[in-house]
């Protein structure tokens, strides 16, 4: 989870919304990324995203049924979804995302019947960490 | 909903589920793009977030507000996902997909409070071509 909160500063550093992420498998860290939706131009570019495609490119394959997510933030419906489709084992996550996410809020993908894997889900590591960067982060701008 | 239709036959000329996807801005077919999470090994590389990724490569931005998108199947939960960080005007799709889908099956996340921006959404365009280029492939794999 350190190497998650790692990739979620280096994200702030570049004016994204600080959330990272790492897949790790056998021990080992396999992928890790921040947020780049804005660098990349992309708004799928969410950090469990671009860690799933990644690994995924070293795998050759489109599922990871042997790794474990950890991510800083509670992820939201698109990254619900990737997560499940990638047969990710278990998914560790830091802050909850009450606006956006769907885990433990919103749509709660993984207790739904249209959800076809569900990983083993276990919330609040590192959360007060992840919590602080996140505010700090919107902070200012709420004030600007 | 034709350039859609004929990406999701290409997608299943190269074995993948044939869903096809096509963006428009102002009369003009800016990206299109069938399945290839397989070729890409990719869980991600739906038809919706192929063309939403280019589109917005092109646009040099993550949002495409004059953007309407036609999609062969029913979005699931990462591509409604997608579609409503990417600020998608209109979605037209075709086929409904009760097992996977999240528009009007599932998690309908386009009617939750943690979906920040809504598409108008027109479902049932070119249905029965799109379902039953989705029955043929499925159905010798059920078979054998």
């Amino acid at each position: 989870m350190e190497c998650a909160l790692e990739e979620a500063r280096l994200a702030a550093g570049r004016g994204e919304v600080p959330v990272g992420a790492v897949l790790v498998s056998g021990g080992k860290v396999v992928a890790r990324a921040g947020n780049r939706t804005l660098e990349l131009n992309d708004p799928s570019a969410h950090a469990e995203i671009l860690v799933i495609r990644e690994a995924c490119r070293q795998m050759r394959s489109q599922r990871l049924p042997a790794f474990d997510l950890y991510v800083t933030l509670e992820p939201c419906t698109m990254c619900a979804g990737a997560i499940s489709f990638a047969r990710i084992r278990r998914l560790y996550f830091g802050a909850e995302d009450t606006k956006g996410g769907a885990v433990i809020n919103g749509v709660r993908f993984f207790d739904q019947s249209t959800c076809h894997h569900k990983p083993d889900t276990y919330s609040g590591l590192a959360q007060s960490d992840s919590e602080t960067l996140l505010r700090e982060f919107f902070a200012p701008k709420r004030h600007s």
